[in-house]
C-alpha cells in the first residue's frame, strides 16, 4: 500500500464518476464549452451582488497592515457580533457572538461540528437522497453516515428516522433548501423532528443534535421562508455558508451557529474552537470575514434562479420528465426513464448534457440538474433532453 | 458524554496552556497592552511586503464575476504553474503544476498530506521540540505521532531516528527552519536522512515519506540558505505557507508540493486533491491564490527579524540566558534556569512577560520567545527577564 488503504478504496470507488466529469472535460475540449450543457456542478453562474465588490474593494482599501494576521480561531468578534445581530432579527433568536464561529464554508463547518460530537462508531442520520460528502465527514472523525429514506416528496418521514436512531445515534443531518431535491421542510416536520430526537436522546441517554446545513437559505421560491432548526429543537445548530447567496463557494466563508439553548453549550463552543485549529482550518480567511460582515442579508438575485428553475421546469415536463418543482436551492431531481441512471446519464452525455446520476446521492432512478447555468445552457438543452426521453420510452414500449 | 470523549480529553489536558493565556489576557485588561511583553504568539508583527497591497488591489480590481466560484480542488492552474516555476528556479529541481497543490495554509496542508497516506496505527516521526500540533494531526486520521531526541544544539540525531523507525514508520516531519528552536538542518544532514529512510524503507518494505514543513524557508540570516529536501530524497513534499514570509497567516494560504521523483506520485496527487476536498477545505481561498501567484519570491524585510534576533540575544546572554542562536525563524528557545519551565514560565508572567513553556514542544526545561515583536516590546521586557533570572539563580545558590 503506497497511500492509506480507505484513500485508494475511495478513489476506485469514485473512478465511474471521475470517468464521467473526465468524459464531460473532453467534450467540452472537443465541441468547445458553449456546445456542452453543463449541469453536472453547483457552481453559482449569477454574479455575487453589486454590493460585494465594493465591501471587498472597502476593506481592502481600509486594511490596516496587521488586518491579515491570526484573530482567534472563531473568527473576528466583531465579524461575529454582526452575523449574530442578523441571525437574531432573521429567525426571532436570541444568539451572541459567543455561539458564532467562523469556518471555511459549510464543509469545513461539518467537519468541524462532527470532529466534535463524534466518538468512534457514533452513527449520524441523513434522508436521502443526500449530499455524497457527509459519508466522507462522517468517515473522517471515525462516525458511520446511516441513510432513512425520505418520503417520495422528499419530505422527511418521521417514522423512518424513529426507526432508524439506535443507542449509537449522535445526530442528524438535514439539508433545507435541499441539495438535490431543493426541498424545503416545514415548520411542523422540524418541530415533530426536534420532539422525536428529544425523546429517542431521553430514552438512549444521550444527546442528538440536528445539524442543519443551510447554504441554499436565502434561495427560495414562491414567497416562500425556511423555517428555523434554532427554534423547532434545543439540541441545534446552523452550518452555513456565503458560498451559494453571495455567490463566492471559491473563497471558503461560512459559519456555525450553536443553539444558546443546548444544553452542553459550553463544552460544543469550546470543542469547535478547539477542531477549527487543529483540523488545520485555523480560521476562516481574514479578509473574507470582514468583507461578509458588510453584507449581511445581501443576496443574488433569488428572481433569477426562479426564472431559471420555471424556464427548465416547464420544458423538461413538456418532454414528459416527471420531478417535484423545486421551492429552493438550484437543483432539479427527476425521475429518471429506466431504471439505470448511470446509463440515463450516458446517454444525455452523448447529447452533450452533463448532469449527476441519483447514484451519487444514493438515490438511483434519479439524476440531478444544477441549473445554476446560463439561460442559454438550459434552452439549448431542451431538445437533447427531449431525444433522450424519446429513445428510452421508444425502447420501453417496444 | 456530551462532545466527542478525545475532544474533551484534549480540553481538559490543555487547560492548563488556556489558562496561561487567559492569564494573559487578564494581565493586559489590567495593565493595558503596551504594558505587557507578550513573545507568546507567532504572529507576525512586520508588514505584509509593499508589493503585497498593490498586488491585492490589482487581483481585486482584475476579479470578474466569476473569479469567486469553485476551480479545481487542487486550485487554479496558473497558480499552480507560477508557483512550480519558482519552486524549480529556487531548489534547482524541475517541478510541473501538476505536483503543486494550493492548500488551507501548511496546518491545512499537513492534514491532507496526513489523511492521504496513514492507514490506522502508522507511526509519524518527528524530532524533539516539535510543533505541538503535529500529534493532534496525526490522530486526526488515525496516525500516532512518535518523538524522536534531537541532538542537544537540536541538529538530527540519526542514531536516535533510526531506532526509532519500526515496521509501522510511514513518515517523518521535519521543520527547518525550525519553530521553536529556529535550527535549520544542513544539505549533509537531510542527505543522510534520506539514504536511512531509503534503507529502513526497503527494510520494512514500505515508503518512508519526508514531510518538510517549511513556511520559514524564506526567514533565515546571516547569509543562510535552506537546502532543498525535494533534493535530498525522492520520497519527499514540501509542505508551507505564505502565513511567515508574506505576513498573512490569517488568510489561510499555503501549498503542498511533490517530489516528482516520488515512486507514487500519482496516487499521492489523486489522494491529496481527493482529501483536500473530504476533509472540508474543498479548495484553499480563491483571491488570495491569485493573490499570491503575483508575489512569487517576495517577503517581508527578513533584515529586521534579523535585528530583532541580535537585539533579543544580546541582551537576554548579559542577563545569563544559555540559548542556541537560531539561524531562521523568529523564535529563540533558551533553557529556564529551573527544572520546571511552567513556574519560570509563571514567573516571567509576574513580570508582564507572556511565553510558551518548553512543555508545550515535548521539551522541558526551555521556553520559547517568539521575537516577530516591535523592538519596544523587546527591550522593555529585558529587565523582567534579568530580575526572573537572578530570582532563580539566588534561589539556587541559597
Amino acid at each position: 500500500m503506497t497511500i492509506a488503504g480507505n484513500i485508494e478504496t475511495i478513489l476506485v470507488k469514485s473512478s465511474w464518476i471521475r470517468k464521467m466529469f473526465e468524459e464531460g472535460g473532453r467534450l467540452k475540449a472537443q465541441h468547445g464549452p458553449g456546445n456542452v450543457y453543463d449541469f453536472s456542478l453547483g457552481n453559482p453562474n449569477l454574479p455575487p451582488p453589486d454590493r460585494f465588490k465594493d465591501a471587498l474593494q472597502e476593506t481592502v482599501a481600509d486594511c490596516g497592515s496587521g488586518d491579515h494576521g491570526y484573530m482567534p480561531n472563531v473568527g473576528y468578534p466583531r465579524v461575529r457580533r454582526s452575523i449574530a445581530g442578523h441571525l437574531s432579527t432573521e429567525q426571532q433568536i436570541s444568539i451572541s457572538a459567543d455561539e458564532v464561529i467562523m469556518t471555511c464554508g459549510a464543509a469545513g463547518g461539518l467537519n468541524v461540528v462532527l470532529k466534535t460530537i463524534l466518538d468512534p462508531g457514533d452513527e449520524i442520520l441523513t434522508p436521502i437522497p443526500c449530499f455524497v460528502e457527509y459519508g466522507f465527514y462522517a468517515a473522517n472523525h471515525g462516525g458511520i453516515l446511516k441513510t432513512v429514506p425520505a418520503n417520495s416528496d422528499f419530505t422527511l418521514d418521521l417514522d423512518a428516522i424513529e426507526k432508524a436512531i439506535t443507542p449509537k445515534t449522535k445526530g442528524m443531518i438535514i439539508n433545507s433548501p435541499n441539495n438535490p431535491t431543493g426541498q424545503v421542510y416545514s415548520e411542523e416536520s422540524l418541530k415533530k423532528l426536534g420532539a422525536l430526537l428529544a425523546e429517542k436522546g431521553r430514552q438512549t441517554g444521550r444527546t442528538i443534535y440536528l445539524i442543519s446545513d443551510e447554504p441554499y437559505r436565502k434561495i427560495v421560491f414562491d414567497g416562500k421562508s425556511v423555517p428555523s432548526v434554532l427554534n423547532a429543537y434545543p439540541e441545534s445548530m446552523v452550518v452555513t455558508s456565503y458560498s451559494k447567496d453571495l455567490s463566492i463557494p471559491g473563497e471558503r466563508l461560512g459559519y456555525i451557529a450553536v443553539n444558546p439553548e443546548a444544553a452542553f453549550r459550553e463544552q460544543l463552543l469550546a470543542g469547535m474552537a478547539l477542531c477549527n485549529r487543529i483540523l488545520g482550518f485555523v480560521n476562516a480567511p481574514a479578509l473574507m470575514q470582514r468583507v461578509v460582515a458588510r453584507l449581511q442579508g445581501e443576496s443574488v438575485d433569488i428572481g433569477a434562479y426562479a426564472r431559471k428553475r420555471d424556464l427548465l421546469c416547464d420544458d423538461l415536463a413538456d418532454c414528459g420528465y416527471k420531478f417535484i418543482k423545486p421551492a429552493g436551492a438550484f437543483y432539479l431531481f427527476p425521475e429518471t426513464p429506466i431504471d439505470d441512471d448511470v446509463k440515463f446519464v450516458q446517454a444525455l452525455q452523448e447529447e452533450m448534457i452533463l448532469a449527476v446520476p441519483g447514484s451519487g446521492f444514493k438515490c438511483p432512478g434519479h439524476f440531478r440538474i444544477a441549473f445554476c447555468v446560463d439561460d442559454a445552457t438550459i434552452t439549448g438543452s431542451i431538445p437533447g433532453f427531449r431525444r433522450v426521453m424519446e429513445k428510452f420510452i421508444k425502447k420501453e414500449t417496444k
